[in-house]
């Protein structure tokens, strides 16, 4: 934290050198959960979930290894479907999985609680183009992903460096999660997530981590967390279980996620939706526990809307806003915690539709007591383009600090601050000798086989 | 309704002359209300504002009448203070405020219920100001006001045609009372409000619409609801006072709101914001049950939290929001309905920033169960002005219709769609014996003295 404060001393507010409070490394909620449905109507929603698990099953694809797990646990194969005894899944996570855990970053200070009426805030994830005021839209490279890995370390409000800021798009597709693990470990100390783009991806993940925190402590401790996304409706494909299985079996925490576009993977209603997606996430979450008890395991939503005119995702609408908030009651009464967020939108430049919707969409995780807010800050485009000057607008609506503005348009000024902040960023520190390592390891590995863009 | 229907089906969308729903007049509420205090805490802050109402006093500056009523009430009086006994306005306020009332609009199928479960969302309330893209900024004209007032008119997602839309600077201070009160009755047929800067300008409004709906129909029914701000901290001032007294006389609603900035005219916390408000208002409110027992009044919140370090108003942060919820919980337990809202931000263009602000603080609206959401569209700059443009976008968010768009800015499209529905725009019908009437009585009137702007 030594530079830390050093960097903030030299800042102009903090010009009569007074002790500058640190960041908190997470959001501790104070306030009241708020539910908009009863506790009989989220037992209606469960109900209904059990229904689609006994009776419509989930597919686990390209994956004999799981439908072995699922079978001898009591679950009845069917080809790749699998259909759940009711209760079945909840009971296999309500035996294991933990209410809470701690994400260990390599900065002990910055590390995070993931569960309980903790808020952890995070950064974009996936977007394949970048957006400025300066290029316009382009596609985005390893240079940007590091980018955006300083601008999200020197933001106290965003809590964890995130996955997949941005794809680097100029790396070979099975080659670049190297660069990205490496970066969120040297160019920031703050917690991060794990490649889930192949089975062997996810060991090279894990393999990172133990360089950096060793063998054992990656064994006994949460230093990752991956994103598992279900193929909605109703199916897993192989890829994904087999980074599951790699981070499960690894003690390592997953965030098993419904990606659900209302009225294209998924009934219409706010209730069907919390069912459906509710029968996709307990499924997966019930794998992880039968891989490793007790791994970490989180219930994601990724829910919007298709405009029903257009077949456009819609973003920043109340019935996302409904969808997220039954959702995280669920996750409560089943006692994982939950992931959803985050500025979502569907503007094309950091404008006023870019603020109505992500703001409309963060109230919506306020009342949804979502545990790890992921898209927190820099989404653009539906998910399309992570924007650097959205990035910065987003941290600062994330602690309420807002850029005190002229009169000129609040994206210019955006685009000032974050070139401000890349000028001004430091490294912080890093054993060298874990460093050689990394390095040793990724070009051993990266040698090993040649590059490839599928 | 016959024109309003002929309109939509001439629209694009409706080429295949389906029936089009008719928009609702206001919002019914499905959800639970949502506190983020429990009841204990509320009380707390009950018995606060009691202390201050006993203790402390409110000022009721200029106005001999209000002191002997409220005297005659049991309060003692200490030049224009008044310190009321525990529990008093209370009483007065639970014994004969409605807990919901209907306001009357020209055309029955636009009237508004304002209470209950039931919120009305009503544009802007005086900005000196307008601002588009073509003209940047400049001083509101009565032209303007009536822009605003067919906008609103062709709004289904604004229930209510508002006040002093923009201030028309056009015309003399002591006579545009005349030209807004009319332009609401012209060219709308939603319910509006009444003018407020005199005691006369009030019973102006009040003759005008007896024009309009009869003299025993205004005596016995709410057609008018009009904004009397405290000078807060701890004061009412005697233009107010005299505006409450008419309006209370005749039966007429008032929304009786502490003006505050936290940390300027209150203490910076939310729970010292909130007992000082409640002080205020009660006060205020008890004051027009005394002058007519049954008077419909709303218990009003306009609260933001002033930067400090620079001094200025603040919009759509966390700590307005916390306010908002704590005023309308304790507008619940009073039993009267509850006024805040809007689209507030400090943003100099409709930019990210004002996106942003506005839709936390209309977020924070519907965690608060406000019944009467003034502000809802248009408001800009902190208030100083309003935005055609941001008009456009809030409305299409209130009713979260938003503007499909290409890869042009939000503002952009807004500005165009302003200009299509002011050229779209049809007057409703209006009774020619009554516009005559209208006309006639204004010109008295206005004859009658000379202008002046003081």
């Amino acid at each position: 934290m030594a530079r830390e404060r050093r960097r903030r001393r030299r800042g102009p507010a903090e010009s009569d050198a007074q002790e500058v409070p640190k960041a908190p490394a997470y959001i501790k909620r104070k306030i009241p959960h708020y539910s908009i449905l009863s506790d009989d109507e989220l037992s209606v929603i469960e109900e209904n979930a059990d229904t689609i698990l006994e009776e419509v099953g989930i597919v686990f694809s390209e994956d004999q290894e799981a439908l072995d797990i699922l079978s001898s646990a009591g679950a009845s194969i069917d080809g790749e479907r699998v259909r759940f005894p009711r209760g079945m899944c909840r009971k296999i996570i309500q035996d294991s999985a933990p209410k809470e855990f701690i994400q260990h970053a390599r900065n002990p200070e910055r590390s995070v609680v993931i569960g309980g009426d903790n808020m952890v805030l995070v950064p974009a994830y996936g977007p394949p183009f970048i957006h400025n005021l300066d290029e316009g839209r382009r596609y985005a490279t390893i240079e940007d992903f590091r980018n955006f890995v300083k601008l999200t370390y020197m933001s106290d409000n965003l809590h964890h460096s995130g996955g997949t800021i941005c794809e680097p798009v100029d790396l070979p597709v099975n080659k670049r999660h190297f660069d990205m693990v490496y970066s969120h470990i040297k160019y920031s100390d703050k917690a991060f997530m794990g490649s889930v783009t192949a089975a062997e991806r996810a060991q090279d993940s894990v393999d990172m981590v133990k360089i950096v925190f060793g063998d054992e402590f990656v064994d006994n401790n949460c230093v990752l967390i991956s994103l598992i996304n279900a193929s909605s409706p109703m199916a897993f494909d192989g890829t994904m279980l087999g980074a599951l299985k790699v981070y499960a079996r690894n003690n390592q925490a997953t965030v098993v996620t419904p990606f659900i576009v209302a009225g294209a993977m998924a009934p219409v209603t706010a209730a069907g939706v919390a069912a459906q997606s509710l029968a996709e996430g307990m499924a997966g979450m019930a794998l992880t526990q039968l891989i490793r008890p007790g791994a970490p395991v989180v219930y994601g939503n990724f829910v919007t809307a298709m405009s029903m005119k257009s077949g456009a995702p819609t973003f920043g609408t109340p019935e996302a806003g409904h969808m997220m908030n039954i959702s995280g009651a669920l996750a409560r009464r089943l006692g994982v915690p939950f992931r959803s967020g985050g500025g979502f939108n569907g503007a094309k430049m950091p404008d006023a539709q870019a603020g109505y919707e992500a703001a409309n969409t963060i109230q919506a995780t306020i009342n949804s007591s979502v545990n790890f807010n992921l898209h927190t800050a820099g989404w653009l485009e539906g998910g399309l383009c992570m924007s650097y000057e959205k990035f910065v607008m987003d941290a600062d609506q994330a602690g309420m600090m807002w850029v005190e503005n002229g009169s000129r348009d609040t994206a210019m000024i955006a685009n000032e601050k974050y070139k401000q902040m890349l000028s001004d960023y430091e490294l912080p520190p890093l054993d060298p000798a874990i460093d050689e390592a990394l390095l040793d390891f990724i070009k051993e590995r990266k040698d090993s086989f040649e590059d490839s863009n599928i």
